[in-house]
């Protein structure tokens, strides 16, 4: 009982506690609430995205700043069309269609598997990215903090990663309150930037910090597509609803759908708002890793509002919070995803979802761990990290859209040439952008994605592949098991005492063939070993090895390959006596042989090493 | 027989063929190569003892250097003082006399303990300071390599230590061939210095790296017994020949007294003439950690013979050779000395020899991966690590002395009184240094020493006080084994393969009583194994368990606590099947249930989990 428990408790401690199955399925999503949880990710972005663009386009000086408004336009409409793609698939999918599913069911598991690879290495790039903005407004706001970025990032990832392995993914509400508080302030910024630039009052911002190099090249049309691809990352995210259909209150696929539009407007409204009112104070990004280093939306509220003021830091915490919270939803999908490709065999199954939440904390860790290394490797440079994100994020899109419009063509029904063409479009579009990313950041660590997404399909069919020969050698059909009536059981001892008496009160109830094995290496204690068992040796028969080399395992390894000889198909048992130390440190003053020969007889077949626990209590 | 093979062949890799018993006893030393076997350690330290001395003395200027002739005749009374206080040693104790065993059979255990600690510590000191003079020998004559030194220290110490694990030590002859190469080198050096020193052609040596700081402080009495201490040094490994007698060819006693007479003579000869020739070609110490750094001898040599010709190399290569024979020797006493504490179970039983090298291979490379720390830690700096090397020499030698002299006045018998008295002056004298040596270098490193003692002792106690507890528990005296008769087997399924099919025959050979488990999550695959289990089950009765919280763990650990309030006292053994991969990242691709179950059930009594091995072929 107490050892039950105790297990049971260090894994709740671990994971918390496990929810009784009836309960499995919590309250179903509101419109209000379903926007808070899905769009944190979407909502984030607009954080970084601005900043992105701008910081491109002062690479040809700040008059080609003006191009900032066109580009963002452009991503704009983009953001629209992905979205209403994705809303054919909330109704095609109305059980959660992720690109994973979509691409694997409509066009092949291949497209599958490079959507999987692809939304995985994003999901680690979320939270990477997601933090080192969140960090970047923290640090905007207490420049004193620039030099531990790294180390607030590795803090925040930790905290999320324990606050998801105790699982307070459980309690959706408390998320709504980041997403609302974001978007009123966001909202309370535009509102009042407009306002000023209507009445005529700007005054533009000076910047505190080293401002990003300006005016070093031309304003080639390489560099507008860079800046575009750049502000893409405004789009990520938009996938997120289309995901959770199933969690939203009947009727769920009215109500993903509305609330992906919601989010889609609301995701144009600040991106653009905050692009325009950039223009108009004329914010100047400035280099991340340099000390004064301040954000260009933090730039702009203090513009705004007319510098470090109440307002102000209610922007910055609400900017933090929400790429916090956006942190926050890669940990959910990580595990979710890593369950579903492991369930189809293609992760090892530790990742699958057994029944408890064992498989959840796997995924957990892993995220955490490779996003913590990202962040290390990247010194918390959200910049830096941008052309890794962007591969991952428009590779799902295009196979997700592309499986669409297979989707339409081949199960056709009414008015299934709208959806196609509406799906179409998006998978172009989201194509295109990827080609764009691809090729103007490929130096700057996109090759890293492009290398790494065929890597991973490689090793999910290798897994694949091995599980595969596993299910054919356990399978049962057209096998006849051996039979096998013999189990000879062999339990060397090192002297007589009582966890050897103990092993073999065990070895007699498993076999009436018990022999003890004792190797000579001192004739004087041979014979004292030989006296002592005519008393305490349960009956069983002494077994004295001659040792040529005064090594104990060699005799004792040639003597079961005897017995093993003796009955080739049957069963050999080693039975030896393992003490169980009182504290854990004791254990390396014991010898660790039984280790030894059960290492030394792994891989021969029928022979079963057993240790018989002998409990040391002090 | 494949598999003893292997585990063989790994082993006899790693730490060298095994010796027949019948030949363990290899030839016996006659004094020349006993001489060269047994006194590289105190012929070596001829490379770094009047460095130290002078080193200490230029502190107060160039002209307290003549100061250091007197301090070099009063360490060589000592030595002859050491000298034939250990030839005593050796008449009394013909099986061989460590300082450990005289103290504890003439003082009492505790000093026995002391003196095992100050041992240990000095076997690694030995090992670190020589390397680290064997490579200032080397960086004196190749200038360029200075940067390396830590390397060039490790990488000597890896080579002893594989040459160790292969057994290189059972070769012996071969060892005289450094010893008699650096006595003739030296006596050389000392020869052609002296002749050009009687003929007047003495040039002073031009030192070609940083002199140490000269003038700083005033010639005090601190300050000569500073440098008397650092000289000391010249005296440790006097006592190897002590330990080594039965290795002598018969008169073994007196082969061995006379070898370490004619030891200490060759000492007091080499370091005399390299002390009072450093004063005549005026010898500066340089600074060890600057680069252009030369050794004392170096410099010398090359003043001697008029700059780097092939003399001067001779003498280098010596040096160098016979200061890692010194540090090789420390590679047989380390192991040596464990296994005889550990046999007195005041150290883990992994170092005790029970018959092959396993013990030894575990000294060897515990004394690896102490010196390979200090090394690293000290930098490869000689004259850093001198301070820690002291305390231990002189903690043993004192001990070994004052155990001698209660054993003569214990023993009385014909002239105990003029063997005691010598032993009494070689006590007070290396008792007196000691003094010296704690007081003048304690802040220079010698309270590490002074405070790892003490620790050491109480560790070897707390390792004794469990091992006489574990014996008290095991102890047959007096105890009565209880009646055990039944087993109930429990065999924990997760569906039906081979491989449980493989584990029930394997659980119906060692009970009547087996019963298969099967946790229910999903009722349509529990359906499904139910049927499966008509045709597979193999008779066994098969029990399903529900599980309110979708755990796999818990209802099992719950269900075997039933098990074992049936019969409270009796055995219960839980046989798992156990996937035995054909590559080892295989194992990364299942799960570790057996492991976990392993784990939670660890401590209960009674208990016995088997793991019954599944051959996965590809």
């Amino acid at each position: 009982m107490s050892e039950g428990s105790t297990f049971g408790s260090l894994k709740h401690l671990l994971v918390g506690r496990p929810i009784p199955s009836h309960l499995a399925h919590h309250e179903r999503l509101s419109k209000t609430t379903g926007l808070a949880i899905l769009s944190s990710d979407a909502l984030s972005s607009v954080a970084y995205a601005t900043e992105e663009i701008v910081r491109t386009l002062m690479l040809a000086g700040a008059a080609a700043l003006t191009v900032a408004t066109p580009v963002g336009i452009v991503i704009s409409g983009l953001l629209l069309i992905v979205a209403f793609s994705y809303r054919q698939t909330i109704h095609a999918y109305p059980s959660g269609g992720g690109a994973y599913i979509v691409a694997k069911e409509n066009i092949g598991p291949t497209a599958g598997l490079i959507a999987a690879a692809a939304l995985l290495i994003d999901y680690v790039m979320t939270v990477a990215v997601s933090i080192a903005a969140g960090v970047a407004a923290v640090v905007s706001a207490f420049p004193q903090w620039h030099v531990n970025r790294t180390e607030m990032g590795l803090a925040c990832i930790v905290l999320i990663a324990i606050g998801n392995l105790r699982g307070i993914r459980e309690s959706g509400r408390i998320f709504s309150i980041p997403t609302y508080f974001f978007l009123a302030s966001l909202l309370a910024l535009l509102g009042a930037g407009a306002w000023r630039a209507v009445t005529g009052a700007i005054v533009p911002v000076v910047p505190g910090g080293s401002p990003t190099p300006s005016g070093v090249t031309a304003l080639s049309t390489f560099l507008i597509l860079r800046a575009f691809a750049n502000g893409c990352t405004a789009m990520t995210g938009v996938e997120a609803v289309s995901n959770g259909v199933p969690a939203f209150k009947p009727p769920e696929e009215k109500n993903a759908a509305d609330t992906l539009l919601i989010m889609a407007g609301l995701c144009v409204t600040l991106f653009m708002g905050v692009t325009l009112l950039a223009g108009a104070y004329r914010v100047v990004p400035l280099v991340e890793s340099a000390p004064g280093y301040e954000t260009v939306v933090s730039q702009l509220a203090r513009g705004v509002f007319g510098g470090r003021g109440a307002l102000y830091y209610a922007v910055q915490a609400a900017t933090t919070l929400i790429l916090i919270l956006a942190a926050n939803t890669a940990f959910a999908d990580f595990p979710r995803l890593s369950s579903i490709i492991a369930r189809d065999r293609y992760l090892p199954r530790q990742f699958m979802n057994q029944g408890d939440r064992l498989a959840f904390s796997n995924g957990i860790l892993v995220l955490s761990l490779l996003a913590g290394i990202l962040l290390v490797v990247f010194q918390g440079d959200t910049h830096a990290l941008i052309p890794l994100y962007m591969i991952g994020v428009f590779v799902s899109f295009t196979l997700s859209q592309a499986g669409m419009v297979r989707k339409w063509r081949r199960e056709g029904g009414e008015g299934w040439l709208t959806s196609a063409l509406f799906n179409l479009v998006g998978a172009v579009a989201t194509a295109l952008v990827l080609v764009v990313v691809a090729v103007t950041k490929f130096a700057e660590g996109a090759w890293i994605i492009l290398f790494l997404i065929p890597l991973l399909v490689l090793w999910f069919r290798s897994v694949h592949r091995h599980y595969e020969r596993v299910g054919e050698q356990l399978s049962l059909r057209g096998w006849r098991p051996e039979e096998r009536n013999h189990n000879t059981v062999v339990v060397p001892i090192s002297g007589v005492h009582r966890a050897v008496v103990q092993a073999l009160q065990y070895a007699k109830m498993l076999s009436p063939d018990v022999r003890a094995v004792y190797v000579d290496v001192d004739p004087k204690v041979t014979a004292n070993v030989r006296r002592e068992w005519e008393r305490w040796g349960e009956g069983v028969p002494l077994v004295v090895l001659q040792s040529a080399y005064r090594s104990l395992m060699e005799p004792l390894l040639e003597y079961i390959e005897q017995v093993d000889a003796e009955r080739p198909d049957d069963f050999v048992t080693i039975v030896l006596p393992e003490f169980v130390p009182a504290r854990w440190w004791h254990h390396l003053l014991h010898n660790q042989r039984a280790l030894l020969i059960k290492g030394a007889l792994l891989f021969k077949p029928n022979t079963v090493v057993t240790s018989v626990p002998f409990h040391l209590r002090k």
